[in-house]
């Protein structure tokens, strides 16, 4: 009988994985996953059989995961939390009811909450996660969404912010954020939080600088409260203060 | 010279906190936090000194933490994420400068992920996190933002979702909601995510009984795309299926 272990490994580092998460990948005789990440835990799996393939190769991934769980202990690993744009989704999707019998989701720490714990609390009150990516996803969805986030006032954290095919998105979506909020409104870029490579930066909307940004950075777009004390980041908990 | 460590300990039962978190709490010797929160991890806490109390608090709690970091290492915990509706905010806005350096903020799971895992892969698309409380935020804000994110299709987790103080802001926001998708769209509420007591349940907007949820709970509306099959609620990863 198999199981099939859907893991978020949380920001990276080790530490700041959960106990349950170290615990699933120890019983687990096989990983899956895509390779910089199970570079990020190879200390752990140095005796297990490792399936591992590149960025595109999500659906062949999954399937082999589900394949390999009928009768092995099998992870599948997605970086931050694998509830939230992580691998949680496909898995359920391709599964036949023989094999969802077998899976169980851990969660994990998610991009925006480990890239906040670095500059501040910015999340402290209402926020979305926003995925700039366009791969599976209208922009103009996406750019209806940033839309309402800003006219709401949610704190914004954007994921996959920025890449090579489409340099301009981060800086159309603050755009559209200046609409609704003054320039002085604080913005976080945050690459590879808690783990190696770790880089912050604190801008407003009036100087942002989007180049600093790549696929791995998070940016967090502060609401009508937030302020920059001391070199933190912080987002009251509420508005009547 | 002290540390003063602000931790979450993911959704409760100890096994889904951080091996950082866990880390934490044991180099630490004053625990300080909610009353709840700290019988959440006695086991770990037996030989240290503990400074709690009741749920509004929260400042009385944080001052007293703030000055004991001066000369001990002290944790203060919160439930889920320190930084989403944690005490991170609230330590970082009360610190001064020389209380500031010794401030380190552990992220942990929070409870919309924690909810999510039980249920299936709902929050795998652009999402938001709304609390329904009104102690500090004005309800036609709450309002406001519930329509807005109805309007753009994310993902709603609603945190705090209801109380005896205020036992239709559930209802009126589903009403809302209701709306902009169709009646058959999933809605999961689970009660003590991982942790004792857990309890899940899925509706739609048109089946949803809101007589279950409390303030313990988390109640995640799906967006446009979200369906259930073999009992888990799956949203899809794009638009392009």
């Amino acid at each position: 009988m198999g199981k099939l272990y859907v893991i978020g490994i949380g920001p990276g580092g080790s530490e700041h994985m959960t106990l349950k998460a170290r615990a699933a990948i120890e019983e687990s005789n096989i990983i899956v996953g895509y390779i910089k990440y199970i570079d990020m835990i190879k200390d752990l799996i140095k005796d297990k059989t490792i399936y591992s393939n590149g960025m595109m190769g999500e659906e062949e991934r999954c399937r082999e995961a589900l394949r390999l769980s009928k009768d092995n202990i099998v992870s599948v690993i997605s970086t931050g939390d694998s509830g939230i744009y992580g691998m949680a989704g496909l898995i359920l999707e391709l599964a036949d009811e023989m094999e969802r019998k077998n899976i169980e989701v851990i969660p994990g720490v998610t991009a925006s909450s480990a890239a906040a714990s670095i500059v501040g609390a910015p999340l402290m009150h209402d926020n979305c996660n926003i995925s700039l990516s366009d791969l599976m996803t209208p922009y103009e969805l996406i750019k209806k969404r940033v839309e309402a986030a800003a006219f709401a006032d949610f704190i914004i954290s954007f994921y996959n912010p920025r890449s090579k095919g489409r340099p301009n998105y981060l800086r159309e979506a603050i755009e559209i954020i200046k609409k609704y909020r003054n320039s002085d409104t604080p913005v976080a870029v945050v690459k590879n939080a808690l783990r190696d490579g770790e880089e912050a930066s604190l801008f407003t909307l009036e100087t942002f600088d989007d180049s600093i940004v790549d696929m791995l950075s998070i940016v967090i777009v502060g609401n009508s409260q937030t302020y920059i004390k001391g070199g933190k980041m912080i987002t009251p908990r509420g508005y009547f203060q």
